[in-house]
């Protein structure tokens, strides 16, 4: 089908005239005998009322290209070899095997590591052996939700009473007290009207925007270039028109913005904290070009929801921080934004996405988007413990405090160890490596000499030559842990010769790295907001050197006092 | 992208001289500032290595139609009204509720019943109000695996180890034993090398289709007519060559695979049992015809998996019956299909899905879909959970042989009371309303009523016109539950004055119901397998009426001569 077909069946008024001609085209002879049991196929009397909605766009099987078998397949003759048993045919068994060959050449094959997070020794795993122990540096449960006690007995509770699995879709027999609960929490979080939970958020992220992308007329999505899979995949199915913007360059998406016209729908997909980097989106500069174009925003707060803001909202609602802990979120940038998505699998320590937004938008998805329409729900007890996540945190601010002072100590420990840690303003620490293999060595050698779990992180999830570490810092990651880390970083670095950050300046510096005009960016959470303002700047007049393991000594001790006098 | 480019970019060849064609065309000037925090883009030196493996086929941005703005909007040069604030702009909450219109006018908008399933009460659950108590007859937990003492223990003793969540993708720290036993049992289940893990069978149908059809060069897939959303969309996004053959018909499949050159990649995509008519493909016949033309067979056993088969493996174990319980899988029609998708979501309880074959496509798939690569895993509850209820159903017929005997007397019942039950070969009991507005009054005088929970299956889940009651049977639906289930059908079918089985019939009969040719089918579950072939011919000898209601109480009768003998 070209572009232009693929348009034409979005209009309104050319759309039915093809779905007409389409119908008619594909009413056949029908009528076919089950092999198990003598029923007739159910589609005998269907005919052209065959349910289309299962698909994001209407497709029909499309006619074989001539020109690539070079004989006449489309009209149903079948080429003389085709009934030769003994013609040659595909070799699926090597072409698998031609497949699994390419990533072991170019490094890319994925090892996987054996890692069983324990819930009552956080932040430490055992590998397949259960005695050999490791602390693990990599996982998304950044606040460590999922050893929760609260969110545990809620889970037990919930199993107990509701049992393991929802039974259905969320239309037969999957709809029930936690998913409604859940999803006010969510929207209440977002201060949206409504919220819809998904499987994932890649799935909410590929649905959504498949399903508007496909429905909206002539859309056209704009979408960052470093956004994740799950947006690429949702807009490439979407069949809409896609453009992918400069990351975090408003210049580019402005002028891609103005060269469409303004009545046409428009859907700016962006991230707020980029995973594998760490960098923060323009949140409220998209908001206005969106405002100024006539389009939506679409926002992606997965590695935020949990970890920014005063209730966890994530980094829109860090952005009026004052604002939302007075609870006056109207006007603010969150309250911009159209549509946000996040996961409950990673600060929230539990599995699932969502969607939060506006009633008609949320209902409009729930109602068209087959991933959201045919999947089985998510467990009562996950939605259950997902919403006692979200509250804990939307009530306490102390797991996501403490998290981003244990980031700023490693990230200042591997600084002054001149390790490369890529410079961003949020949680994520990703460490400079350069190669997959190296990476990959790195990765195994913290691993069995240091007992660290680090994962590389190699093509395609980052691009070829950006290879790193990436370390994610936790409450749970107390001091005994951050020296280990960075003396076995030291050792790892100094055993593989591997590039420090005065190396990559001196070769005038990589995506960040030792860059000469690359400023230290400044921390999504300040020092105010952290409350160690003058704590930092008392230590930084007396030496620069180790100020926030420092500030984390004196809070151990002051908690340490605080304990020892109430008892 | 036309057609032939979209196959010349998989070809080997010609799909290499078009990727360093867009690389080219793709260098642009880079760079940009980030507006919080003064770090540079990422992409600022990734250029031309940017990943591209995110996506199921490469893509780029493309040029926008020139034809559908009518101006020139490819060269980057903004349309005049463009940066007018007061140009006409999408309004997207009216589109949002037109969409919405629609659904309401077809009777196609979904209101969700708040059903709460309590594992304690099986099959009861309470409303909104947890006073209020409803009969549950169309879940998909149909063997009551979501409440099985052994289940629910793992849980909570996984839970209590390892926490609530995964805390990543399977890559970065989301790996572990449970995984790993997890695919060990599926693939033991199956007879197959391997099994590979996914949130949900929607997303694993979807990714390993989507996958395996834009990899394998000029990839055809022939699906059947009646296939779930899932697979449809997973077609749909490989962007592969789609044939859709006629509903279980083996002729329509074989002139259409006819029609194809032998050394073509191929992949034949269908169901075991078909998830709203209870029809049964034609497995044996399609792996014959796979064979024969150098296909792989793609079977869906998401419906079947616990249901059927000596080990619960679904209805290719099944068709083998013997040699599986005696442990010969090598040669049978299970073994010979080349990959089996599967849920742990409906029998087995809990949620997630799966893919089961030969070791090197399951590493394949592993390696290459986006779906699977980018997506928290599973938590370890749940797939600790799901392993023992696999292993459970694997060890004890008991279940799936009452809920097939449970089926039978709902299915004799309503046929002696004239209700129209749509017929088939498996445990699925759909019950032909015909009516949108019908059904769905049908299902809330069920439920306002009766304390009943039918829900009412309308387009797009079936064509217009073939709109339907599912009921599924499960082995907790005792004769007070389906004495009570028959009688409120009969209340209901009298009160909305609903057709009858005759009255079809007067017509002609429609999808099997009340038509002349169709032999209600053989169960695939035989008198023998069941164990009550001898009982049964007894009963038949007496009078066709009730033979399964007298059967199941004689079973009763002897199993509480049995406990009393044994206390």
């Amino acid at each position: 089908m070209s572009n232009l077909q693929t348009i034409a069946r979005r209009c309104p008024v050319m759309g039915q005239a093809l779905a007409v001609q389409t119908a008619k085209s594909s009413k056949v002879g029908l009528g076919g005998v089950a092999a198990l049991g003598a029923i007739r196929a159910f589609t005998g009397k269907a005919g052209s009322g065959k349910a289309k909605l299962h698909t994001s766009r209407p497709q029909e099987a499309r006619p074989l290209e001539n020109a690539l078998f070079g004989r006449d397949v489309q009209h149903g003759k079948p080429p003389p070899q085709a009934a030769h048993h003994n013609a040659p045919k595909f070799d699926y068994e090597a072409f698998y095997n031609a497949e699994l060959d390419k990533k072991h050449k170019d490094k890319s094959y994925r090892y996987f590591n054996n890692i069983n997070r324990l819930a009552k020794e956080f932040p430490r795993a055992h590998m397949s052996n259960k005695a050999e122990r490791v602390t693990v540096w990599c996982s998304n449960d950044y606040l460590g939700m999922g050893r929760n006690p609260q969110v545990l007995k809620t889970m037990h509770e919930t199993l107990d009473e509701y049992g393991a699995g929802a039974g259905g879709t969320r239309n037969i027999s999957g709809h029930n007290q936690h998913a409604v609960g859940l999803e006010e929490s969510i929207a209440k979080l977002h201060a949206k009207d409504a919220a819809l939970v998904f499987t994932s958020c890649y799935v909410a992220n590929d649905a959504t925007l498949a399903t508007l992308g496909s429905k909206l007329p002539n859309c056209v999505i704009l979408s960052d270039s470093l956004n994740h899979a799950s947006m690429i995949q949702g807009i490439i199915h979407s069949g809409a028109k896609k453009m992918v913007f400069k990351h975090n360059d408003l210049a580019d998406l402005e002028a891609k913005l103005a060269s469409l016209p303004s009545d046409v729908p428009k859907i700016i997909a962006f991230e707020s904290v980029y995973s594998m980097c760490g960098s923060v989106g323009p949140i409220e500069g998209i908001c206005d070009l969106a405002d100024k174009y006539g389009a939506i925003t679409f926002l992606d707060e997965v590695h935020a929801v949990g970890m920014y803001g005063p209730h966890g909202a994530g980094v829109a609602e860090h952005l009026d921080y004052e604002a939302h802990i007075n609870g006056r979120p109207r006007g603010t940038v969150m309250d911009r934004v159209d549509i946000i998505t996040g996961t409950l699998g990673k600060a929230y320590g539990c599995v699932g996405g969502y969607i939060a937004g506006s009633t008609k938008m949320v209902d409009a998805v729930r109602s068209l988007a087959p991933g959201f329409i045919f999947t089985t729900s998510l467990p009562p007890a996950t939605m259950a413990g997902a919403k006692t996540a979200i509250e804990y945190q939307t009530q306490y601010q102390g797991d996501r405090r403490l998290q981003q002072l244990h980031t700023r100590a490693v990230k200042d420990s591997l600084n002054e160890r001149d390790i490369p840690v890529i410079p961003n303003p949020s949680h994520i620490i990703p460490v400079l490596v350069g190669n997959a293999e190296l990476a990959k060595q790195a990765s195994d050698l913290l691993l069995d000499k240091h007992d660290i779990y680090v994962q590389s992180i190699n093509y395609p999830t980052v691009p070829v030559g950006q290879e790193r570490l990436r370390i994610t810092p936790t409450p749970g990651h107390t001091r005994e842990f951050r020296e280990h880390l960075v003396s076995a970083m030291e050792s790892v670095w100094n055993e593989l010769g591997l590039k420090r950050t005065s190396e990559w300046a001196a070769e005038g510096g990589f995506i960040g790295v030792g860059e000469k005009d690359v400023k230290e960016p400044e921390p999504l959470w300040t020092d105010q907001q952290l409350g160690v303002d003058k704590v930092v700047q008392e230590m930084k007049a007396a030496g620069p050197v180790g100020v926030m393991e420092a500030i984390l000594e004196q809070e151990r001790e002051d908690s340490a006092r605080a304990v020892a006098s109430a008892s």
